[in-house]
């Protein structure tokens, strides 16, 4: 069977330049060419084989966790590799490493808070590995709320250290990766008390474990935290608990760029600004956000691919139909692959707000501060909770095959959902966004106008009077509908609620009565932005035969979706009519009649080698059914013909011998 | 912290009678009575433990479910447990095992399509388990199209044997759970070919396995199909491949109470009415929706056990606040917690269609049957899918926490998501709820009077006209008001879709096209019928101190929830105004403020041991963070100090020696 390739019909059926849309997915000729090579390089070195993990028990799943980060590091120093080119290989290494929180967390976070000469001294290390980071936040009893950490780290002038404890059970670390089994330090949130004062939450550089012989160093208790969902998934990864009791580190192992302790015990804050820490944290959503794209789009790629090899019912000329060609599984799986695109393009433009950001913030401009943060925190929420739901909506896709490991989906949804909670639980962020809208509108009155992505806010009279142009079906391709239709929606949603909102007298308290509608406010804005950035992007020059023409599909395909599924913020805020409602349908199932030859094409433009997807199902050739078959009998169950368990347990059952069986 | 019960407070201040609303829960004394007996059966037996489900590798886990099974049966039998004993022990046991397969599918099936012969040669084997059965109907390449599988069962009038044959690799069965390892005999699918003539599939049973040296009988191979979703979860199934080379079998295990073959080769249809059939598919279904309240109510348990444990943010005397009290906590999970009644009650009613449908049967009255039939797939549908996505959103309403498999959450979603692929693709489901919908409307005309749960279209005109009485929120408790709302809304779809359907020359091709709105009306059709059964349920009698004020409640909560979440149904049908929709978000809120207090004893009503619920975040007592704690230290990781692989792949890393290192 080798090259025979049972998609071929479906990639010459396509409209569009395949390998222009590659460049567009991976934003620059650039990246797709560092991205291929790295991909590459993964998928062609055995050494770096997944197709067992779901098998590995926990021990020998982080031993070659172990052995594959240690290996990828190698090559990393011997191919010289760029710092986007070693990023890009531990990205198609995909496997939960300690390393991604020593260069994704500890690194970047003593970058960000350490002065100039802790810089000096922890940077080096870190770059060589010669120690290795982890970031002890969170606590057994303290997650969202960081102010609520119990953790002390007490000034002691006598020796000129800082006592660092845990005084509670719940205030012992919890889940923090890579603190398990591998970290030698960790940046470590807790309470900075001096002089008797607590001045809250502050990071310290701790030493964790002995670079000689890597025990844990005395005064302090760590452990793994133990298994987490999924096959393989995130059991690679060593998530740990940590308990300090009275451990001692030097004073300049607080993290000083924002304020100090000095030798005398007294607190002083720097005059550098702490709004820079807001900058980290556009950084790492912004991230989260381009991850999903990843995510959900590997997800597309293997239920588009097999939707297309799959034949269910129907008969043409004695061939059952391609499950791709029912109008069902098309109006689940489109919008997910044109989401797939949204969420790319809008992490693109989160690249250039972050850019932005960094350069104000350097210039002491912090006017957008507040706008880049809360679209940011609210399209992570978005983009994650769609993803989340979209992996498992890809594997139900695939039908009952798609429950099996070698499907390569349970493990992409297990390994996931935790981009949900992490870095900000998803309700938390939207209830952030939400203030954010209701204090631009409540701002409206005194004349304060709105920018960035609230902008639209400053056409508010006119959105709340104006009326939806649409008259037929096609009126809902043009952008600028479309667009007003979102403005609309969300103005009049965030209005509704500062409207309802000032009938409280407490305002916290309505806060907290209105949050579910607040929270629905909130994502209709950051829908609002994932559409507008999309038909942003398609008013630039995108090359490539056909490849703009798709992505318009595409970007209709998401609007009209997400409106259908919104229907009821559209029509009870009366942006549109239920008419209207009605052509949006007969547009979309329209659509998906367009996308339908393009599909298996769209999902190749991601360019997933086939180790990076690690799915049977969605193998570039659709040769699926001997390889699901050959899969099979790899089962370490399938070893000896006879169960492990035969003699004791089955044989006397079926033998009625139960009674004097030691069971 | 022996005897500490953490949800005192919580159980105190509940407003009802628990012990009668556990009644209302089980369905009567005696059921309660029962499932109490066997729970605690299971749960003060160490053989029974599940704790370290999530951490045994395949085999080890495997072998131990075996060993449960054998176990289980033991007692069973010492005991001399009844079937409704044996089938909740079972239950309660709570680990799929071959056993499944062999009481819910081998025995119900040969009991519906065996001869009386039949029955009294192979009932009293597979009673005592000198046989063990499975259900082999699924092929690698054929899941839901049941008519297109591929396997053979050819006559052979020489030798009076049919010989069974798997004439490619798609054809070779896949899935059937117990014949991976376990199962001697196998209820087989094949087409029954004689004469040269295909008469489409039939029931065979076949013996797959010596019963002296269980080893797979010559022309047949055998194997587990390997890795499912999830640790533990159904990894204790041998899920199996099977594939015949012209295995030969007696003429007379062919199932035969529907059609035989002659010892000419004849096929001779039998005067049982083929009807029958799906009385049985009534029989599974129902069970389906039962099992999706017991799987919802114990996610929900979890959920809100540990959401009135755990405290985030805001702060009463230097307490931070539970967050059950918060209102996007409780907008998220009161709605799954009156769900899970919700399904208990249609579980309940559906009970009383089965016995209804199998008398009338009885009679040969196969009037009501197609009704029955329909909604009883719809009703799989709606609450299978419901409730997988109900255990993720418990899941993600625990935090971090919620994703360490000592949650039990993980397990539970994983073991649950084939229910809405088995017994009938959900989407697949709706579209024959669809179609039977559309017929209902189309046979108006004609003065056909609609029955059972579609009597409501017989008021078409009624509805189609009258417009939602609701003035103020409080008139959203009224159960006429609501039950309108819903029937308005599912007829007003039901008619919208035959009406674009007559637009189409070709019907199925308009069937099609649109099937993406069929399937919401579909889904509107039966969440009416959960609604309505709630209502009926709560129109009769309900002893107990606050009990049927409680049900009330949650009554106007599944509907309310409902209504905002298909928002656009009911505004884009004009079954309500924009105005309505909002007072209806008003009153939902209060309900959920009115539940609040209730909510723990209300999950305490399902009355869940410990070891059922098996999550250390839904303990009863509430004690969660030492337990959490402890359950850490029992990960095999932490058997050392250093992890395995620390010589080879971290020190040398470290010590900047990797160069010369071998990975």
């Amino acid at each position: 069977m080798e090259g025979v390739d049972h998609l071929a019909h479906e990639r010459n059926r396509s409209q569009f330049d395949v390998d222009a849309m590659k460049i567009v997915w991976a934003g620059s000729r650039h990246a797709f060419e560092v991205s291929d090579r790295m991909s590459r390089l993964v998928a062609n070195d055995p050494a770096f084989r997944k197709d067992n993990r779901a098998q590995l028990p926990r021990k020998e799943l982080f031993k070659n966790t172990l052995r594959k980060t240690a290996y990828a590091w190698k090559k990393i120093v011997e191919l010289k590799l760029s710092e986007e080119e070693a990023a890009r290989l531990r990205f198609f290494v995909d496997e939960p490493a300690y390393t991604d929180l020593h260069w994704g967390m500890f690194v970047p976070f003593v970058k960000g808070q350490g002065t100039e000469e802790q810089l000096q001294k922890w940077l080096p290390l870190a770059y060589k590995m010669k120690i290795i980071g982890c970031y002890a936040q969170t606590e057994l009893g303290h997650g969202s709320n960081v102010q609520g950490l119990e953790t002390t780290a007490t000034f002691d002038p006598k020796t000129d250290e800082f006592v660092i404890h845990s005084p509670t059970l719940t205030s012992s670390k919890w889940w923090p990766g890579g603190l398990g089994k591998v970290s030698t330090h960790a940046v470590v949130f807790a309470r900075l008390i001096t002089n008797g004062q607590d001045y809250g939450v502050h990071g310290f550089i701790v030493q964790i474990r002995s670079l000689e012989d890597h025990s844990v160093l005395p005064g302090i208790t760590i452990g793994d935290i133990g298994m987490k969902f999924g096959n393989g998934a995130y059991n690679t990864m060593d998530n740990g608990v940590m308990h300090f009791d009275h451990f001692r580190i030097p004073r300049n192992q607080l993290l000083m760029r924002f304020s100090q302790v000095t030798r005398e015990g007294k607190y002083v804050q720097s005059d550098v600004p702490r709004q820079l820490v807001y900058g980290t944290m556009v950084y790492v959503r912004k991230t989260i956000v381009i991850d999903a794209s990843n995510a959900l789009s590997r997800a597309v790629c293997i239920a588009t691919r097999y939707s297309a090899v799959r034949r269910q019912f129907g008969s043409q000329n004695g061939v059952e139909t391609q499950v791709i060609d029912y109008k069902t599984q098309q109006s689940r799986l489109f919008p997910l692959l044109a989401s797939a695109y949204a969420f790319r393009f809008v992490g693109e433009w989160l690249e250039w707000l972050y850019t932005d950001v960094t350069q104000r913030l350097g210039a002491s401009d912090f006017s957008t501060l507040p706008e880049a943060h809360a679209c940011t925190a609210g399209l992570k929420s978005v983009t994650t909770a769609a993803t989340a739901d979209a992996i498992e909506e890809c594997r139900k896709l695939c039908g009952g095959h798609g429950y099996l490991c070698s499907s390569g989906l349970p493990e992409l949804f297990a390994v996931y959902v935790p981009a949900c909670t992490y870095e900000g639980d998803n309700v938390v962020l939207l209830l952030q966004v939400a203030r954010f809208l209701v204090k631009t509108v409540s701002q409206l009155v005194s004349g304060k106008k709105p920018i960035g992505t609230t902008a639209y806010m400053g056409r508010l009279q006119h959105l709340m009077e104006s009326s939806c142009k649409v008259q037929k079906a096609e009126d809902w391709l043009n952008p600028s509908i479309v667009l007003e239709a979102f403005e609309a929606r969300s103005a009049k949603m965030s209005v509704e609620c500062a409207k309802r909102l000032s009938k409280f007298t407490n305002q916290e308290e309505g806060f907290q009565e209105l949050s579910p509608n607040l929270v629905e406010a909130a994502v209709a804005h950051c829908q609002l932005i994932i559409v507008s950035k999309f038909i942003e992007k398609l008013k630039g020059d995108i090359p490539g035969k056909g490849v703009k023409e798709q992505l318009q599909k595409l970007c209709s395909i998401y609007a009209l979706y997400t409106l259908h599924k919104h229907m009821g913020d559209f029509l009870s805020t009366s942006t549109i009519t239920p008419k209207q409602a009605f052509l949006a349908d007969d547009q979309l199932r329209s659509l998906y009649s367009q996308v339908r030859p393009n599909a298996v094409a769209l999902v190749d433009a991601f360019n997933y080698t086939d180790h990076y997807l690690g799915s049977i199902l969605g193998r570039y050739d659709g040769n699926v059914y001997p390889n699901l078959y050959n899969e099979a009998w790899k089962e370490p169950l399938n070893d000896s013909a006879l169960p492990d368990g035969y003699h004791e347990y089955i044989r006397p059952l079926l033998k009625q011998q139960l009674r004097n069986a030691r069971l």
